[in-house]
């Protein structure tokens, strides 16, 4: 294959994550998309990928592309939607990096964006289960956080671990989002609120599982040759990978092993030219304690039956040795499903334009950030690396 | 920009489109999957793009990419959904055709599928309104055949045509589909039954609107200059252009004029360095026999108000002068939304492999080919030269 464009970030966008009574789908992806295009100062834009899991479902409106485009006052340019369950909006960007890296396109607009107060909570989680294995294991009644909780109940049998050991990834989450504006809970937790919150699905508790909410990202993507002209700091797109697996945990040969989620990230680590070690900061998916701690093993941050202990021994704190969800992550950010891999790009980028205020890891300048469909069907990794 | 690669299309593969009770969104896909993988005979695919609609809503089922993958025996590979209403299908080649063309990848997998039957009528009518307007022209009680309902009633209005002046282009269609196996109603129609046909929307009755079914359809793409070592008829694909428009028809400046299908045509022309003479065959959308007026005008086959007159002179026939829905079309090889973009090309491989038996248009070198989303919110537009 070819040599490719290398490509840069160089402008991000995003509303405040929360319950947006007041906005619809389309109002709320215009703010990040318009918020990005004011970020990267672009007048010309070639391409629309709009990433979203539930539009259809949850707040009426498919054909959601040429809708926001159109919204945004962009009609007439390319655009789709696209879905990858929780994953959409980290598609979305592996998207726009095909059309920079390839030379089909030079601006490019990533928007991740998704609307759930429209529509009531049942129906919402009912929409959830959609990203899940529809014939054997939604209709024997398993949930996301079911599933999620018996790979959280197997890893605690199989390496002797309590509830309480989880407890710092939450703590570290919405310790983080106290400085972020635009996070959900803005309110620190302790590790007794922790194991002492109502249980959801026996071991996951309520602060245990990340809030599902309504929010909008936006980046602007061109080629790095360029990138300068707009932005004095843009961040290099190192590497972007997509690697799917079973939707079905019962088919997994190992269900405490996130295959896909070790493949994207040995693949990303390889065209990117680092090691774990290099890494500076990892915006992962903690939708539920438990995903925080397969991922940090499966991207080579622990040893199997590992990942939790960098969370007891404060490891993933801003200043720990992989720091992770630096502004909140899916728990306290909020995660607004089909928007969350944009949002988590658009941190990481303020992480390495080095913007982050108290929540700055030191002389950031290599980020993984990886986002998760279901309970590992989609991995979509990505490597940024920072201006300085 | 740079210099990009050319594509070919090496296979197609599609199940036959209709009421397919006994199987899932899952099982149609990888039928048509290994239908294309046979045909092209390739051992290696690096991406699956996934053109679909409303699986959510109708067959329970999101997270399509991964979900599909998996059950087609491509585990791991790199996938995702990509949704434009009608036009999901085109849209799925189109960034099927970027990865290729901008050489991020060697071989892609394009799939549409659509299953329906899994959900009451009641239902499918109700989603299929989420590819319009929602805030103000679903919210007024209007549909899909509504709006195409106001445009036909404004175009005879406007031209003065009677509805027995569009038979033809359900005449067309069904004669066409006789001879497609592929086809969902394979009967011949006579233009007094058109004019007699139940009412649906008045003046679109049911001969005069192509009916929503399940299938699947699926092709193989590749560079252009590795394309015959799979495959001794392999089709160029000489231009993939995507341009999105307003959804809400009461928002354009010209209810009869498809801005999106005009430009769209255009840079396609353009690009493809043909004019509409050149053109040997048109797959156009025939969702109703207005919009394909509308196409036959926006893609420059007539004037204003003269595209009836082509169906009326029989020069849209596979003998006339603008062949369309040259195997059935939407209206009798059936609309199996999300998957129709796909089965649109796959038809025009088909001809211009010269392989359409007594449907073949002769000599055919040219195949133009076009998937509307909604009433013209997105149109994708793709040519395909043939080998010889």
């Amino acid at each position: 294959m070819r040599r490719k464009r290398e490509v840069a970030i160089i402008g991000i966008g995003q509303t405040r994550v929360g319950e947006h009574w007041d906005k619809s789908i389309k109002q709320l992806a215009a703010e990040a998309i318009l918020n990005a295009i004011k970020d990267a100062k672009v007048e010309r834009v070639d391409i629309l990928y709009v990433g979203n899991a539930l539009s259809g479902e949850l707040a009426f409106q498919e054909h959601l592309g040429a809708a926001v485009a159109d919204y945004a006052g962009l009609r007439t340019i390319e655009a789709c939607k696209v879905e990858a369950a929780g994953a959409s909006g980290a598609a979305a960007l592996r998207l726009g990096y095909l059309a920079v890296a390839g030379g089909l396109a030079d601006f490019v607009i990533v928007c991740g964006v998704e609307k759930v107060t429209d529509s009531p909570i049942e129906k919402v989680n009912s929409a959830l289960s959609l990203g899940i294995d529809g014939e054997y294991e939604r209709e024997m009644g398993l949930s996301l956080t079911a599933l999620s909780a018996l790979m959280m109940r197997r890893y605690m049998h199989e390496y002797g671990y309590e509830l309480k050991d989880f407890a710092n990834f939450s703590v570290n989450a919405h310790k983080n989002a106290v400085n972020n504006p635009y996070a959900m809970f803005r309110n620190p937790i302790t590790e007794k609120a922790f194991t002492e919150a109502r249980m959801v699905v026996e071991p996951i508790n309520l602060l245990d599982s990340a809030p599902v909410a309504d929010g909008a990202a936006a980046l602007i993507l061109c080629p790095l040759d360029m990138a300068k002209d707009f932005n004095p700091k843009p961040v290099r797109v190192a590497a972007s990978v997509v690697v799917t697996d079973t939707l079905a945990l019962h088919e997994r040969k190992d269900l405490l092993f996130l295959e896909a989620a070790y493949l994207s990230t040995r693949r990303a680590y390889e065209t990117a030219g680092i090691k774990p070690n290099d890494v500076d900061l990892f915006e992962l998916n903690d939708s539920f304690t438990i995903m925080s701690a397969l991922s940090l093993e499966a991207a080579g941050f622990a040893g199997r039956g590992e990942g939790v202990k960098l969370a007891m021994d404060g490891e993933i704190f801003i200043e720990g040795r992989i720091p992770i969800s630096t502004m909140g992550g899916l728990k306290a950010r909020g995660n607004p499903l089909g928007a969350t891999g944009v949002y988590q790009v658009v941190e990481a980028v303020i992480q390495l334009r080095h913007e982050a205020g108290p929540n700055q890891v030191k002389d950031a300048h290599w980020a993984l950030v990886q986002s998760i469909g279901g309970t590992g069907g989609t991995v979509v990794t990505h490597v940024l690396e920072g201006p300085d």
